[in-house]
């Protein structure tokens, strides 16, 4: 494999650097190739903003246009360039970062916003009868697979089907189906982390070893099944899940997985 | 009132900007008080850092426990005490964004994650039989108010209840609830637009009457029902939800809405 592992936090003496210290050492000491975006390291600048796209950027700016025109003249700036170049060198993504305000922490969103640029990350496709776009399913990083790493402060209960933050899945479901699936990439399910505030040496050394069996079973691990935009699922361009197709039961985000 | 908006759009000439222009001479025109933190025009810095901390800084860094001290003693770089202190000013807050691959744009949740401390936003009150800390409901904003106001550019019914997306209020949910009631402030139902990218002058016109409308009846608007963490709804430690409370067919984010 190729994968790429995209790592976001401001200490590299935490549990998020252990778990990428293993991921590395683990992924080339079985023979794959590994390249790793330390974000903070890096001092990636999380903040689109009109220098991104070169001195054709339009006034008033125009994200979305801008960028698409930006990406296709080959005018957006060097760092988002390399970014979107290791993208396509992959296979495998993991996005390595603690759970902040239930998302991901903004230096990592930045990397999304200025990275995932329309023409490449969205606004891909024709639009059509059937089709709305290359997109959840279809896109430009089809064919690639993708995963979490997630480390949660809180205890699990907190993120169950009754707790107070509402259930894991729902939480991550806007990044991996959302940002994901959404250029086409199969998502793999999260590995996830809980009461990491407090995490002692014999839980931290369970955990890694959970870490090392999913990082090792990757290309056998059955992705997410959600369900393909342009399949027949849809009705198009309302992108509405079509009555009767849900599992018993299933809302919300959960309608769109299937089963 | 006074009404504290962050602004969070990189360009001023947008319909982001429109609103919150509207939003200030409305409120002004009507006798509040307004504040409004334009965060790309103060060019905020969306990423946290040991710098933030003061020279106490632990290292390796603990983000938590050292936001926690530095909110504490003072410490804190000056840049979040000043957007503390709006906060406390206010008895309203208006966070005014584009939704940027479902969520807010990297510069906005920079804003939440360096602002919202230890001991501020979170970490606040004590732990014990009945209580898990001041928050969902209590907590150091309590007795503010705030609402979002979201420009969407795809149409209303890909976040539908059965759009590919997921509902919008699912969508929503880590912010309304995650952050905004977290420390203890009623939520007002969101502000939406749909279909931004190409919106005609007549549906803009018809959107700002909209605003105005929803801004002269902040006082009056009754907020989103979500439950008190510490009401007697919730199994403590566990934050989950008891059984039988929630109304008829409520699953996933919906069971913490009352009715």
């Amino acid at each position: 494999m190729k994968v790429f592992i995209v790592h976001a936090h401001p200490e590299r003496q935490s549990l998020n650097g252990a778990l990428t210290d293993i991921a590395v050492d683990t992924l080339t000491g079985a023979g794959h190739e590994v390249r790793v975006s330390d974000l903070y390291a890096m001092r990636w600048n999380p903040t689109v903003a009109a220098e991104d796209f070169g001195p054709e950027a339009s006034s008033p700016l125009d994200v979305v246009h801008d960028s698409g025109r930006a990406y296709e003249s080959g005018a957006l700036s060097a760092d988002i360039r390399a970014e979107q170049e290791k993208l396509w060198w992959a296979d495998t993504v993991i996005l390595q970062f603690p759970l902040w305000w239930y998302t991901m922490p903004a230096i990592l969103k930045g990397w999304v916003d200025r990275v995932f640029t329309y023409g490449f990350g969205y606004g891909v496709g024709e639009h059509n009868e059937t089709r709305y776009g290359d997109r959840f399913g279809e896109g430009a990083l089809q064919g690639k697979r993708a995963m979490l790493s997630v480390t949660v402060g809180g205890p699990e209960s907190h993120y169950s089907d009754r707790g107070i933050n509402g259930p894991i899945d729902d939480l991550l479901y806007p990044i991996q189906h959302g940002i994901l699936y959404h250029p086409g990439m199969e998502v793999l399910p999260p590995f996830v982390l809980y009461r990491t505030v407090r995490m002692s040496p014999e839980v931290f050394a369970d955990a890694a070893e959970q870490w090392k069996k999913r990082l090792l079973t990757l290309e056998d691990t059955t992705p997410v099944p959600y369900r393909p935009q342009n399949g027949g699922d849809y009705e198009i361009p309302a992108a509405r899940l079509r009555e009767g197709l849900e599992g018993a039961g299933r809302r919300g985000f959960g309608l769109h997985v299937r089963g």
